[in-house]
């Protein structure tokens, strides 16, 4: 786990305001939960790896020798958003469209932009199962990596049903599509050949393997192609998922997110709790995903026990900071710290006054410190110096006498007096 | 724990924003440390009381049945920056002054305004035993609860090494002093004969009760006046701490907490960990403290090895939540939720067009809801009253034809068409 130093927390409360600025904007609301949770309310919900790595909390008091876990730290920000929905129903709206920025726990082996403490950007709609929910989604997230300066991101979009279609009318049972996934995935690396065998390895036929590569190679052309018969096929709920797929496209296109989607069919998403479309956002230089969601119609039922729809999203803030910092996207003025102005100190009677001048300049909304000891002009010179700071001032007998304020621009060298109640404006105007 | 729905979210990121953009002034940067750190860490900094309050985590693996722990949840915001201090030394400026704003966590029962999960805001400098350090602490806290509105608040201060003097001159050994303290805090309530028996009852003798109540109620007299003779008191350590605090009364005269300092002899703060001037911020109307802190020389030592100066303030986020809840100031835009806009979707056919006036919306900084299904008008209608949208779009097919858009004030309830360019700037000109 990781100190945030200045830089970094200045870094990341940057890409966090334009997160929520557009999520706002889409009429998205915040929401926050604690950062534990039952321990019941956790397990089950992420299968058996992720019930492995859900870090547990000692039972306080006689517990804490038993050894006894009664809390768990949150794993994700979706099972508390069903348990929220669960029991707050009655004070949210009929459409709850909440935004959530935290930080979720996983005792992972830490890796490159995997951490075990990291923060998820969620929006998550609930209550609706219309496709304009997906493409707001979608053109939600897509705004927002735009806003950062992303323009290179493409959002994968499937849909669980659909993908099903695919293996199964390969010959694939379902209890294996997992592992037919799991080598098709690797296509691009290892070409149709090296799929085949690795699904052979696996204990599929070779015959099934063939063509489960031939619907998903060939399922753009399935699902676009007015001819290609998806329409008349016996599986109702294939057919339904192809018309959602075709509409969200649609949509989607009178958004921010046009021409950033791409229909996948190969993805799969590994969360269990899926039901309907899936997606996940991927740029050319990051193995892996800047983040992920879809649709999870069933999830909120196992808290409340009615069936809620929803759908929602999840944005990687450290991988989204990893690129970011890579590629050098982020603006000037988050990269510089350093406060405007250092006000030094001349001399033991002149703090007092000091310090009005350090608080007069703050009220003109200037950052200002102050160098807290009486010490040598040039000491404080260099400290300011160390501190990347814009301005100096020096307020000595000479100025005090004269209502004035020596400024310092530490960037040209410039050194000049100006009344006391100009310091501020100077400043500004000249940066 | 508490969940916190939107309009919780909302006026708890208004606090946060004023705090931090008042310490941005002040020149402190911001710090984030995990919310995990290793039990080592934590134990044995908080005195025996607090080692109880601490939640600890079971290692992962094996440790897990055999219920040891080896990480504990942040419980202060102080002993992470001693630590951060400690391992980043030489990333850090001479001057290291800090502000943190996160969650720390207390097995404690629940009371109003104290929770399991709670958030400080703290400032810290490292680095300087000079009062200018209090003065700018004592001014950035008072800035801050003067931006959030309040003006009857106090900074009652105190120094630890001049209360040690006023009780040792009363007879009463450092032992004793927790005791003495204890009693002395309900001189309001019980008068100064209830405090006598009271210290009497926990086995003090009656004289030094008296001489000790006699010195803190005349502290005041005996630190300001010339004559009081502190100056000569044979504790050399006693006559620096008076020094220090008509120092720190004096520099603070110069800053936003002008005429907000109040000399407390009785002040003792709980932790132990301080050595110099103590400081806590009460109102009114609440009992116990908005926040506290003081100078702790020793504690960074702890963990460096090298002795470091350190003064800090941590105001409780939460409090300051339930007075500004009670006394409603909060500003009518953070109470009031509810989108700007509400798109509704006439019909089928017209949805790309209205998630395209959306966008357009958005693009103008309006925050739009978009109606997800294209239901009738009338329950459209009746979901923005309940979402509290300012103005409802229609966009039907007459209006498609012309360009057109019609727009209601959901207030007055008047109903005009207007071209489509013109739609998000007649709303922000009404609003």
């Amino acid at each position: 786990m990781r100190d945030f130093l200045p830089d970094d927390v200045r870094r990341r409360q940057y890409v966090i305001d334009v997160v929520r600025r557009v999520y706002e904007r889409y009429g998205f609301e915040p929401l926050e939960t604690p950062a534990l949770e039952n321990i019941e309310t956790l397990t089950g919900k992420y299968g058996e790896e992720g019930n492995q790595l859900i870090f547990k909390v000692l039972k306080r008091g006689e517990g804490e020798s038993s050894g006894v876990a009664d809390l768990a730290l949150r794993y994700d920000l979706t099972v508390p958003l069903a348990r929220v929905v669960a029991e707050h129903r009655g004070k949210l709206p009929k459409f709850f469209k909440r935004y959530q920025i935290q930080p979720v726990w996983r005792a992972d082996r830490p890796a490159r932009g995997r951490f075990r403490e990291f923060y998820q950007c969620d929006v998550d709609t609930i209550g609706s199962t219309s496709p304009v929910v997906e493409a707001e989604m979608i053109a939600a997230v897509s705004e927002v990596l735009q806003a950062l300066g992303f323009e290179d991101f493409t959002v994968q979009v499937n849909h669980r049903e659909f993908l099903r279609m695919l293996l199964s009318d390969a010959g694939i049972p379902e209890s294996r599509h997992g592992d037919a996934l799991i080598a098709i995935d690797k296509l691009d690396k290892i070409g149709a050949d090296g799929v085949v065998a690795d699904m052979a390895a696996r204990g599929l036929s070779q015959e099934s393997a063939r063509a489960a590569l031939e619907n998903i190679e060939g399922a753009v052309d399935t699902l676009f192609a007015e001819s290609s018969g998806w329409s008349t096929h016996p599986d109702g709920t294939a057919t339904a998922a192809a018309e959602n797929l075709l509409r969200i496209f649609t949509l989607c296109e009178a958004t921010a997110a046009r021409g950033h989607v791409k229909f996948t069919p190969r993805l799969a998403r590994g969360l269990s709790y899926y039901t309907g479309a899936i997606m996940e956002i991927v740029v050319p230089d990051l193995p892996g995903s800047l983040g992920g969601g879809g649709r999870y119609d069933g999830l909120i039922g196992m808290f409340s026990g009615e069936p809620i729809p929803a759908c929602g999203f999840s944005l990687g803030l450290e991988r989204i900071l990893v690129v970011m910092g890579e590629r050098g996207m982020f603006p000037p003025d988050v990269q510089a710290s350093g406060p405007d102005v250092l006000v030094t100190l001349f001399d033991a009677p002149s703090i007092p006054d000091s310090l009005r001048l350090a608080g007069e300049l703050r009220g003109e909304g200037l950052r200002v410190e102050i160098y807290p000891e009486a010490d040598k002009l040039g000491k404080q010179f260099k400290y300011a110096s160390a501190r990347n700071a814009a301005y100096v001032t020096i307020l000595g007998a000479d100025e005090r006498a004269r209502g004035e304020v020596t400024i310092k621009n530490m960037k040209t060298g410039d050194q000049t007096s100006v009344g006391r109640e100009y310091a501020a404006q100077r400043i500004r105007t000249e940066r």
